[in-house]
């Protein structure tokens, strides 16, 4: 019995307590095939089902439908699996101790994690989608950039928060600068919903302020006040 | 020597270390008399440096005002000084030190607070300034309803992360039920947080949507085949 309470697992730091785990049966190929594979083949899904559209719009349907079901299903499998996911063998229970080589929050229960991580599956997830939608049909045209605005500022909180808490535990959770778990896995996959919901934003607001000043113009009834010295 | 690694203050979890801890020299009265009064100028100064504006764009730039300093100020001063203000007498200090008989997270560098905190303090505090700006200054009056949506949502987000990371953490870092540190503190003043930024939101959101349907009316170049389509 001796040696029964050290736990064997690849992850960094090296005294991180998981009894549960177990290592995946599925290869390092066969586990991105699948993400990836899925990822690919919603494109293609969604740009066939968005023709007629302009390339603007169907590239954000893109965006926002796969980030959505990202936050969904990836996401909202950790919020739900956190504590035990580091000794299962579902895809998603296998993607996420993959991903863990890069941050290894990502196969347990850290606080902050499961927190920010939840509000990014249930609140980001379906306002992704809603956005998506907003885009599509036209009967919700009309709240697309206030969508587009909250889901995108949402988003950036909290991958400002994943890498800034990160920075600030001095980025312990993986190998630095190993090339596939931290540049790949740790800074590439999270940089693009830093980049990404920044121009979003950007993009939505500038929309925003435009049709809010030609709203303004018409204004007269219960704002008198302040159009009135807007005029002065 | 016996008992010089012994850390005396008063915080739960006991077994929280603070060897650099020392008792505010204030009183109780004192600190939150300083706080709460310079709450209350505030509130007569605003109110009476924006006579002549409708009361609902007074009482939100009393709010953003507020909000934006208390942002700023000790938020920023827990951003900045969170590792060494248990052992330190500044009113900022002693103000976080009191609060935390409420959060012992905030009188320590609790990895998750201090993200969310900096964030809080150096997005939210200049963004909460700025939407009251545009309330206030007609040339910036157009930005209103897009700053009261981004900093409302950053605030809220912020906030739920606080609540829902001690709630995943068995509310340990104060006495359970206390009707000062646990209900006056940690729930009333942070509860605060949640239902006005909500309530805000809702209210930016829909302000923005009907400029945006109005401004939409006017779209005929661009997006001409959304807009037709809308019109079948």
């Amino acid at each position: 019995m001796e040696g029964a309470n050290v736990t064997k697992h690849p992850y960094l730091p090296r005294d991180l307590k998981l009894p549960h785990y177990k290592p995946n049966i599925n290869s390092l190929g066969h586990i991105l095939g699948v993400f990836f594979g899925f990822v690919a083949v919603l494109q293609v899904v969604l740009w066939i089902i968005t023709r007629g559209k302009s390339i603007g719009v169907r590239v954000k349907i893109c965006w926002f439908v796969t980030s959505g079901l990202i936050h969904l299903i990836l996401e909202g499998y950790y919020s739900l699996y956190n504590s035990t996911l580091a000794g299962e063998d579902t895809y998603l229970a296998q993607m996420w101790k993959e991903y863990g080589n890069g941050d290894s929050r990502y196969v347990h229960d850290d606080t902050c994690m499961v927190a920010m991580e939840s509000i990014t599956a249930w609140v980001d997830g379906p306002l992704c989608l809603l956005t998506a939608a907003s885009f599509y049909f036209p009967a919700m045209y009309g709240f697309r950039h206030v969508f587009q605005l909250a889901v995108s500022i949402c988003q950036l909180y909290g991958d400002t928060l994943y890498f800034s808490t990160e920075w600030l535990e001095g980025f312990k959770h993986s190998e630095m600068w190993h090339p596939l778990h931290f540049w790949f896995y740790f800074f590439f996959l999270n940089i693009i919903w830093i980049i990404v919901p920044s121009i979003n934003i950007l993009d939505a607001a500038r929309n925003l302020w435009r049709a809010q000043y030609k709203a303004d113009d018409g204004l007269e009834v219960k704002s008198r006040k302040i159009v009135s010295k807007k005029r002065r």
